[in-house]
């Protein structure tokens, strides 16, 4: 007998029907002896009927009562997914997230969890209920209601997994795992069958949109086994889980590419201290997340350049804001370019391998596609391209590091 | 400086454009230096919507889950109209039933208030904000969610507004205040300017819609005066309050009608003690409320006649459980008739004059209307005529009482 934490998006439950399908589901593990709690997102279509109706009221609905808005949707979907278990003949109880005790900071719409309680599940076991939990809310000391940002239902079930030292969090999505890159993109692409914290924390704050960054950190501060799968098949899925031994026995594990970002470009600033932190400043103070950033010597005696890429949707205030400083930096050229997209290469193995950026770079140059930036990690090299030749470049580290299927 | 609870109902908030108007009349209110705590009900078409997905899982959806679902739409509500008393630059904080404290019992759908905590609504004056109340839900000892059960936004106000010791509990509603009998049958029907609690309990039991009755039960036993007023003019509405002095002197305060019961009968019942308690207890356990309940003794020697009034909805299940009994009950007939009203008529003046009961007889003999059963109360007399008769009644009682208009 194991405990189980599964957890299904708004797709899954996205109509009464398909609620009923997750019962079954649910039922099934049950059935096989597992203590299980469920953890839900709102319909599909009910956060953005919220969404509009706030919208009616505030062009910029934010704060305390919009979290309180947004949290009702998931008290919909844990009441009827509990009465559709309850239909099946099993015993259900749903719970809100101030009922689980799931802590948070008071930070409404981007609230950290700080702590879950366990206790009223065990309860709920020991009564020999299934455990419906609300994703994406918790409560303040205050008693106030927070939610946790968009995928915060992945980070509640890591969450509640981790309180419960649950055998397994599972992951229900609308793909079958976690792939070595884009399917779509790449024929060859290969579901990964294991892959480590680590790897998957990159790959998350990369752009993949199978889980969280912040339910992949609950999931290797606590050690966590989570299985990515898919909730239309029983096949196994991905699992994301500590680092073995065998893991960096592969150079790459995956490639990805985002194309979310355009790249700013300081020319001939005035090279003295402080002109960074200027710069970074008031980014910061408009709200701007900056993602790379290189600063090179200029050609010119005394100046430097400076290059940082920003969310494509920020580049006009982030032009206009460096427009503005440009005589501070001694009379700096701002330019822009919407047109880039980043490639990345993620893998533990790198830290055991050398020679993977040489490779990665001669592949790219050998197909005459520039490099525009660079960034690595101990286990990550992102290069930033043009953006035309995104899929030619995936497509060819793919293969230059052996990922593709044979 | 007072301090006011006001109460809208789902019509009142069931569009963004309504609670932006909701919001205008509560701020108001606060602009005039009270202290103000806003009672919602869900948005007028969401309590559908929510009871149609509960029935796409089962025929008869009940207890805790259905009670989770249902108070997700008082959610909704508070943090719009929070929302919307913001975008009017005030200070709004919203609140669900477990965060004010409503301590109900364990009976879901129509769980009873026992308790409401006072502390957080005070805090949230001394921030200088409008609170803003989910009617309909509560919270049990052990933090499970609980509705009240229809009409229940109106218990909650005035539950609210006698823990707070309120200066008035503001009921806002489609129609402008209580009359003397229902404007749309009656044109001389008057709006009624103060009715003791006494009265509107009898009235609220009587069918008229405007209160529930545990709403008038809570004012009466806390003293909390209740004004009934519409939510599109300023006008005065009614005001429920205390017996006055002067208002025995007015004899009948209203004159109401109800079509919804059955009669049914049984003639040549056993005259034997437990006979009456055996019928009462089958009706009972099939959740069959009865009304008014008569007996007497038959023509024939060692029977008797029992006779009683159920809603209309129940009246196959009601005759077909008799027919079982007919057996027991030494062969009794059973019959029911449907066509049947009761005429009532209330005022607290009938304690101190005598004759209205005659009055009432005389007045319906006059027209040749057929009394069928008669059942009062300290301040009612209510009777069950042939429904085709009842406009008629109400309009000859409503002018025999001086109840019409000059």
């Amino acid at each position: 007998m194991a405990l189980v934490v599964q957890k299904f998006g708004g797709t899954s439950v996205g109509t009464t029907e398909r609620i009923g399908r997750v019962a079954q589901r649910v039922v099934r593990t049950r059935e096989q002896g597992h203590d299980v709690v469920v953890v839900v997102s709102a319909m599909a279509g009910d956060t953005n009927r919220l969404v509009g109706l706030a919208y009616e009221i505030d062009d910029e609905p934010v704060g305390r009562e919009y979290d309180v808005l947004l949290a009702s949707g998931e008290q919909v979907s844990i009441a009827l997914l509990a009465l559709a278990i309850q239909k099946l003949g099993h015993k259900s109880r749903s719970f809100l997230g101030h009922q689980v005790e799931i802590m948070t900071d008071s930070v409404h719409g981007r609230a950290r969890i700080e702590s879950v309680g366990a206790d009223v599940l065990r309860e709920a076991f020991a009564r020999g209920e299934i455990a419906v939990v609300a994703g994406f809310q918790g409560t303040d000391k205050d008693g106030n209601i927070t939610t946790l940002g968009r995928g915060g239902s992945d980070t509640t079930a890591v969450a509640l997994a981790a309180g419960l030292e649950a055998d397994v969090c599972e992951i229900y999505t609308d793909v079958d795992g976690i792939y070595t890159t884009d399917p779509n993109l790449v024929r060859g692409a290969q579901k990964i069958d294991r892959i480590s914290y680590e790897e998957m924390l990159e790959l998350a704050s990369l752009g993949a949109k199978v889980l969280q960054t912040r339910s992949v950190e609950f999931g290797m501060k606590y050690n966590v086994p989570i299985h990515v799968r898919s909730s239309f098949s029983d096949a196994e899925g991905s699992w994301v889980v500590p680092e073995e031994d065998t893991m960096e026995q592969v150079v790459v594990r995956a490639v990805t590419y985002d194309k979310s970002e355009a790249r700013i470009s300081l020319v001939g600033v005035e090279d003295r201290p402080g002109v960074a932190a200027d710069v970074f400043d008031i980014l910061s103070e408009a709200n701007i997340v900056v993602d790379m950033i290189i600063q090179n010597a200029s050609r010119e005696q005394g100046r430097t350049d400076l290059t940082f890429t920003v969310p494509k949707a920020n580049t006009q205030e982030a032009t206009r804001l460096m427009d503005v400083l440009s005589a501070q930096l001694g009379g700096a050229t701002v330019s822009a370019d919407t047109a880039i997209s980043k490639v990345s290469v993620v893998g533990v193995g790198m830290r055991s391998h050398s020679g993977v950026a040489s490779k990665m770079f001669r592949t790219l140059s050998d197909a005459s596609i520039n490099i525009q930036m660079i960034a690595t990690s101990e286990i990550k090299i992102s290069v930033v391209i043009d953006e035309l030749y995104t899929e030619l470049a995936v497509r060819l580290l793919h293969r230059a590091f052996g990922l593709d299927a044979a």
